[in-house]
């Protein structure tokens, strides 16, 4: 069975995010003087094969502490999802 | 009224993406070997005042068009929320 997952990784509240700051100073340039706070992550689409959904998640989550994330400075979230159809939502 | 604003920004999928492909190899030498796609993204987290849930999705909808995200080589999808408190999953 094959699997998608969404990784969210963040900046722990506490650590500085320079990118966010300056993704807000950007914002704020261009008239968007309401936005308060910008933070920064990283979104990866990992799509892997597994026997079920809680060796999916097992696997992912390994990934993430080894290599995906620094857990010392940042969180993570995961979502797991059976890949039937890959339907991506896309801006326009 | 206060929203939070979830933009997720990944490239296009005719896009090349080396990052991905990076973790994707990474994963392979950790003996991730069920790891078949990695695609990688951007995760931005947007504060923003705003009068009511229409003007705020307008709002970082302009925000994305103008500077979050390159519509030529990137989708993005937009999550919004009323920011009653503020409660941030984050790994172990």
């Amino acid at each position: 069975m094959t699997y998608r997952a969404e990784v969210f990784v963040t900046l722990k509240p506490v650590v500085n995010d320079p990118a966010g700051l300056t993704i807000k100073g950007g914002l704020h340039a261009l008239g968007f003087d309401s936005v308060t706070d910008v933070r920064s992550g990283k979104y990866l689409v990992v799509t892997l094969d597994a026997a079920d959904e809680g060796e999916a998640r097992a696997r992912v989550e390994a990934m993430t502490g080894q290599l995906l994330a620094n857990a010392v400075i940042e969180d993570y979230r995961i979502e797991l999802r059976s890949e039937v159809s890959s339907v991506q939502g896309g801006g326009s």
